[in-house]
């Protein structure tokens, strides 16, 4: 039997939009290569030192995600020497606010 | 070999105080029931509604995962009725700047 009292609370849920934002960001790898790309365009063999532990395959498939979502464009600088890069999109700069806060908070209640 | 311009070139790498928060909140289920409880406490099947698709067993995991962080804490109202609830703890309400952009951020710019 249900109680008036539990008829009458709230419903609780945590925010669609949220819930969408950890099941992208939360996939392995996804945070760590946009956090290394918030100071800026990095080669690929840049990124793959950068991202402790990624191999060539799964940054290239990331690459390739992160791309399809409009968070990262593939960038060519015909040079010479031409070099090719990765950096935010605007979609994936508009993160940054957030990728802040996250860093703060984490430096201050995360151990390392 | 080593070319003069690349040793000159910064090491790119991402800060790793948010490599520590994406790894910890990129764990299923730990933002969603962060975010589930950013508006206040709430009972274990109010939290189990609330995180579609968890199971009980799950949930209790996380929960005392989440407690053992520091990020959550059990609460008892001695009532009567007695009400055991889950609310975040200071540590945990200091992320909360963090999710409201990343929920702004995944509201404007992840598809639905």
């Amino acid at each position: 039997m249900t109680t008036k009292l539990e008829t009458e609370r709230e419903e609780r849920a945590c925010d669609g939009a949220l819930v969408r934002a950890f099941s992208f960001l939360g996939k392995r790898w996804n945070g760590v290569i946009l956090g290394t790309l918030m100071d800026g365009p990095a080669s690929f063999s840049e990124l793959r030192r950068g991202v402790a532990g990624i191999s060539d395959s799964v940054l290239s498939e990331r690459l390739t995600e992160l791309a399809a979502a409009g968070l990262v464009a593939r960038t060519v600088d015909p040079g010479p020497p031409v070099a090719v890069g990765y950096a935010l999109t605007a979609t994936g700069d508009a993160l940054i606010p957030a990728l802040r806060e996250l860093t703060t908070w984490s430096a201050q209640n995360l151990s390392a």
